[in-house]
């Protein structure tokens, strides 16, 4: 998408080398024309608002970053309103305005937090207020002294029969509620999760809704301890969110603030289930997962975009006798490093929009009472998550070095991106954690399998035991590489191999728990080689739908072959050491690696003009549309605070003294 | 070195199960005795005085930041003078400031480069005013438009036989320099790269002695502007130097400003080479990558030591019953990430010992004009350079995820040490440029090898190609793989046969250089190997020196094997597809790996005591020797700006008329 002006293309040339439609491309990408459409007009909408702009965020302090924040929120609430934006084009408004804030949690976790676990009558009393913007919540779960394991939390809600109220206490340092955004400032209630104890018994935790300021004036309630908890990676970045730590002294709230769709405390104190199941909460974490996934995606490929725009402008030795240098797209090293990851953001995309499917799948099945699914489901997203928020946060990096040493200024955009993006890797279940998750579910199937279970789902393959335990695979030419049905056999075989390696040797320790455990560094690389394939397998299903547009399904074909082999020669050590290929068939590989990079590159700079980014969304000097950079880079310079005098403040106490030799020496 | 005080020690029981001496292993690290007295001491002059306190560094504004560098830079200086310290003393003194500013570039580059490319005459005229700080220098080479591809400078000094001057002129807007540490503010000379003109003649690139700025009052001389590049990666970390910009408008300067030890221009114009060889300038880069590759050792050190013991006070998981949950570095997922990283930082110290070595012994040889080993020097450095740095900017990040959501709080000290190393990635040399360079070297020797030279140094493994290009691995149980010569030989083995594979694959293309940028990734991967080999060599020669102390020596070679069995899982791909190792020989490499892990285990935090860092020069909160994380982590957050008020600045404009539904709406 480019902004506006009649100023010369330094891309254009690149552009007329593509060999598909470019419209068609951002249509296969956005996954529809409305989407583009309404995407599009989101953007500019943002884009074009002097109130959105970013372009000094970085050089903001705490404070004035945080109001910048507070601002820019309400600007887009008022915007939102005024336009009376649906619910999709609020979304993108936010997700263009491309800055994390308070607003995030409110929409993000408290409002779904109270949908789905509140009762109708606490929907009925809560949402309006939340929906208006009456008050702001938040969702405080980690503590200081605890994270992904939720049953360690420690703060207490305990119900006094007495007053009807429930008692929510911090009776500990590391039992502080810590990293929840929106608390620090902003809020003025969360979604507490605590140990509920009613007659002396701990029923473990659970959701309570919890004033936390006063309407009033903004100050925190009596018994309230609340604070920011400092600054974060990055210039700009997370600062913008006030991640907070809370602290209760014996703060009461009302029975009935208690999230009871699942469970209930009676008048009397007497701890009952209600009889919704419990397994409608998964469907929110495959939710929640799910939207991490396709911000995976967003987030690599605004990094890749700037990558792959700023190396075809960025020149660099190959001059002969003067002439003009290389464009640093064109060698292979750049291209091995780059190219791989230009697939993996569309890769990324395809699987996203995939797990969208899988989410209303889920949601049906549920409706139905339907769990049987579930835990591949489960299983599925968790993997996804992890594998593609560990692999974004190494390309951003990789992009940024990409770029030489002009990556590692903020005008780059890409060390933000870095640090605001790195979070993913931790929250909503660490990537490792997780991945173990998927081991376990792993191991539970290959045990399945082998007593003549049928697994369904992304775990279908491993009921075809006997083909891919014993196949070789066919590969004899670099082109055989091109044969979907070829590569879809090898990461099969890899992934079955590997999970049945662990189980046999789980098999041999002492106890399950302990082989579990001795075997998890292998076990981490056997849910690796599963998500990968997936991830393979959802870029191949989607290459055999109907994708409109001159040349667009080559070029993604192109990529998903990409995709596929970069995996299989990053990771040849599992696919040769299971015997799934040899060593002439890795070659061959690479070989064919080679070729498709050649064959993609005319198209590379068309590739990432279809993620229809604006300049403004995209925040990087080196990434503009027009690849003007230089004298764009030359601007942004000035803009420094340091800039603002000529002699730098600290010249007369620190500097000229030392160059006059009249530092005041004490005498020793 | 723990900070004094009479606190209990969180970590004493794991002090307590440490199998070797740690005051022993501090020499070990440090080099000898007298290395661990003098950085001792150094360390805490600097971290009892309170203007090198650096806690609230990320919080400072730009122009805060670099004022406290000034202040700081100047204090050091002062305490220099005044303690009469040795240029040993001071050079660490400046290390455990630990914030980076134009005193580097001053001592590391200006002075270097007069010392090294000026006259007997220009060095007695210059050093004796840099030695003094009566004027403040910097290394002017990189423009905007031009990084490592030195012969594409676009700055000109043309001769003006009438005035006997150089005209500096900065022709284009990509020619303007950018980047070089202390130009922006402080410096007020440089040592700039120009193309030589004279006679009509462009002679390439040569340094000149620039003054920037007036000696009376620091304002820029006519014809020379002069700012900042803006703002970089992170907060705190590089932001403390002012990277600048320069530019020059036909600035003239005596001729004897040329630095004119290799080349001059005459009074008339002539240009004349002297007497002194080029090579000359080699020992110089070989010095400065080994500083290079002795910083990767102790930035992932520090990462190291902050990660090792916060997961020793980290608990997660595990609880039975309620009861404590268990140490997360108790996981062996954590083992198998984080101990790899405990056992680079040891490697990188070691090779950066023999790189030491390696200086003493070029210089010597240069001296006596032997040029014979320059190549095989040059090539061996440039691949430490890369391989190091690169691992560490990884490691680094690596490590800040090993400590879980906190890793990412600026108070955890790792972000800040992640965004200060990563450009080393990038400058003295672009680690993939680097990488094709010792590629370059490789190809050759293998030539030669194959016409029957002897190559020697860090190649000489290479003139046993028959035996390692058909050479079977011996192993056969897991704990073969502790056999040093086992391991060696795979190393070689390895990389002799990626060599040699690619030197055939490029002999097969049209032509030398055509094949040779067709096949440059497997080129990088093949440099790799080789580097990684050195390492590892290195590793091993270690361990047959004497080294003092009860299990010192033991714990080192566990050490030396994680670090060279971590690369052979990792590379599994290579040493498979070269037929190096079987797979099962692969499996029991990854059995031994967990078994030494588990050896590792008790002596973990001991082991990273023995870097001997005080807290002040950690600046962790995680990292802390007394390990008492979660209280310091809360007072930390207190400091946050953010946290001056309890009601945010912006709340009656921006958060109080959106909850009191009091946003004025335009009508639409």
């Amino acid at each position: 998408m480019a902004d506006a002006g009649g100023e010369p293309d330094h891309l254009a040339g690149e552009r007329a080398t593509a060999h598909f439609d470019v419209d068609a491309m951002k249509v296969a990408w956005a996954g529809s024309q409305h989407a583009v459409e309404v995407a599009d007009r989101m953007a500019r909408l943002v884009a074009s608002d002097p109130v959105f702009r970013k372009d000094t965020r970085t050089m903001l302090s705490r404070k004035e970053l945080f109001k910048d924040t507070l601002k820019k929120a309400a600007h887009a609430w008022k915007r939102i309103v005024e336009l009376r934006l649906t619910e999709e084009e609020a979304n993108l408004l936010r997700l263009y305005v491309d800055q994390p804030g308070y607003v995030d949690l409110h929409w993000g976790m408290f409002v779904p937090a109270i949908k789905g676990q509140g009762t109708e009558e606490q929907q009925k009393k809560w949402l309006p207020m939340a929906y208006k913007f009456q008050i702001i919540g938040c969702y405080a779960q980690t503590e200081l002294g605890h994270g992904s394991n939720v049953q360690g939390l420690e703060t207490t809600a305990t119900f006094d029969p007495s007053t009807d109220e429930f008692v929510m206490h911090s009776p500990t340092l590391t039992s502080s509620k810590w990293w929840p955004g929106g608390l620090g400032k902003a809020s003025t209630h969360a979604v507490v999760y605590a140990r509920l104890i009613t007659e002396g018994k701990d029923y473990g935790i659970h959701g309570f809704i919890v004033q936390l300021r006063s309407l009033d004036d903004h100050s925190p309630l009596p018994g309230v301890t609340l604070g920011d908890i400092g600054g974060k990676f990055g210039s700009g970045a997370y600062n913008s969110m006030d991640n907070g730590v809370l602290r209760f002294d014996h703060v009461r709230i009302p029975r009935d603030q208690m999230l009871m769709r699942l469970s209930q405390v009676t008048r009397e104190g007497k701890y009952v289930h209600s009889d919704v199941p419990k397994q409608l909460l998964y469907g929110t974490m495959v939710y929640v997962r799910q939207t991490i996934v396709a911000d995976a995606s967003k987030a690599l490929s605004r990094a890749v975009c700037i990558a792959v725009r700023y190396s075809a402008i960025r020149k660099q030795f190959g001059s002969q006798a003067g002439g003009p240098e290389t464009q640093v797209i064109n060698y292979k090293t750049q291209q091995s490093r780059l190219f791989p990851l230009l697939a993996s953001a569309y890769a990324y995309r395809f699987v996203g929009q995939w797990l969208k499917w899988l989410y209303t799948d889920v949601t049906q099945k549920l409706e139905a009472k339907d769990y049987s699914t579930l835990p591949e489901a489960h299983a599925c997203t968790a993997g996804l998550k992890s594998v593609t928020t560990s692999a974004t946060a190494d390309a951003i990096e990789e992009c940024r070095k990409l770029c030489g040493g002009h990556g590692y200024l903020n005008s780059s955009g890409l060390p933000e991106l870095f640090a605001v993006y790195v979070p993913a890797c931790t929250y909503e279940g660490d990537n490792v954690v997780l991945l173990l998750q998927v081991a376990r579910f792993l191991m539970k199937t290959v045990s399945q399998v082998a007593t003549g279970n049928q697994p369904v789902g992304t775990v279908a393959y491993m009921g075809n035991i006997q083909h891919l335990m014993q196949c070789k695979s066919a590969v004899s030419t670099a082109e055989d590489w091109l044969n979907p049905a070829a590569v879809k056999e090898v990461f099969e075989a890899r992934a079955l191999r590997m999970a049945v390696n662990c189980a046999q040797n789980i098999s041999k320790a002492p106890s399950q728990e302990e082989g579990f455990s001795e075997l998890s560094p292998d076990l981490l690389e056997a849910a690796v080689a599963h998500v990968q394939l997936i991830i393979v397998t959802k870029f191949i299903e989607k290459m055999q739908e109907d994708i409109p547009g001159p040349g667009v399904k080559e070029q993604l074909q192109k990529l998903c072959s990409i995709y596929a082999l970069h995996l299989l020669h990053k990771h040849l050590g599992d696919f040769l050491s299971t015997g799934c290929v040899t060593a002439r068939q890795g070659a061959l590989a690479n070989e064919q690696l080679g070729k498709l990079y050649a064959q993609v590159r005319p198209n590379a700079v068309a590739l990432v003009d279809a993620f229809d980014y604006t300049d403004h969304y995209l925040g990087s000097v080196l990434g503009r549309y027009d690849g003007d950079v230089y004298p764009a880079l030359y601007e942004e310079a000035w803009k420094d605070p340091l800039n603002e005098t000529v002699v730098p403040d600290g010249y007369q106490e620190h500097l000229r003294p030392l160059l006059k030799q009249q530092l005041k020496l004490s005498r020793l």
